[in-house]
């Protein structure tokens, strides 16, 4: 058995019936919310990261990204996402996988991708992003950043580390 | 204004009434989950992987972690964890900071840890981790299997990649 026990614009609740490993029967409660994608976008050799305040975590560094909206594809997503915080477009992409920020609570994904020979153009940051702003920083110095803990987001965290050998 | 409007044992639902960067008043919903912990476990110059099925994603690898229980601090959280999954205490400890797996929907963080010169011993899994299996992997494959998309958790794989350097 499968209900939603809560459900707003930005999740929902969900609690199965399941039987565990070891055979007891139990419920497992667990959140729905939309897949993300995060883009590492290169501009010549510099990568383009967003700096920008989170409301529940402060100021830190990601990736370009954001929601998979409903009826697309995490690859029109990524395009989308980045055109809209940097205003890059065109260019070559790649996927690099998914990634599960909390594979416990929630099965939502992180899409992957990187952008390359991309074409600069005017952001347009939705009004909750009007503090967003662009950084472009070196392969090397991303690394840094990450490594230094001013990239919050693991995914974002994951995908840069990945970079050499991914793009490889 | 700030309240909770759901909540059960795994999660509490919070509705805050925000000021936007563009000035506008509206309101913010987000998820408080525990914070949790995966750590970066060597035994000699293997690292410790789980092997496990997971009820929201199916089978994935990640570092030994789960969440940090109230009145515990993360070390504590990931000697517990890692002793409980896999039986490996003592050692050496270092942090390696934290990342945000949600940074939009929670502000739950996950500690990152490593831990060498471990000394081997009985798991004691939680019933719900009975099918938990510990694999020892070289830490160039433990790199591939991130590349290569096996290793799900977003935190996991990037203090599995940022090793090398944050081990030096």
């Amino acid at each position: 058995m499968a209900r939603v026990v809560y459900a707003n614009s930005r999740l929902r609740v969900h609690r199965d019936e399941v039987v565990r490993p070891d055979g007891q029967i139990g419920s497992y409660d667990w959140v729905d919310v939309p897949d993300q994608v995060r883009v590492a976008a290169f501009l010549g050799t510099d990568l383009v990261l967003i700096d920008q305040h989170h409301y529940l975590v402060g100021r830190t560094l990601q990736l370009p990204g954001g929601n998979v909206e409903q009826h697309e594809d995490a690859h029109t997503a990524a395009q989308r996402e980045l055109w809209q915080e940097t205003g890059c477009h065109g260019g070559s992409w790649a996927s690099h996988g998914e990634l599960v920020p909390l594979p416990g609570l929630s099965p939502s994904k992180v899409h992957l991708w990187s952008a390359s020979d991309l074409t600069p153009g005017n952001a347009e940051p939705e009004p909750s992003e009007a503090d967003l702003r662009v950084v472009r920083v070196s392969l090397a110095d991303a690394h840094v950043a990450v490594l230094d803990g001013r990239v919050g987001c693991a995914a974002s965290a994951a995908l840069i580390l990945a970079l050499p050998r991914a793009l490889a």
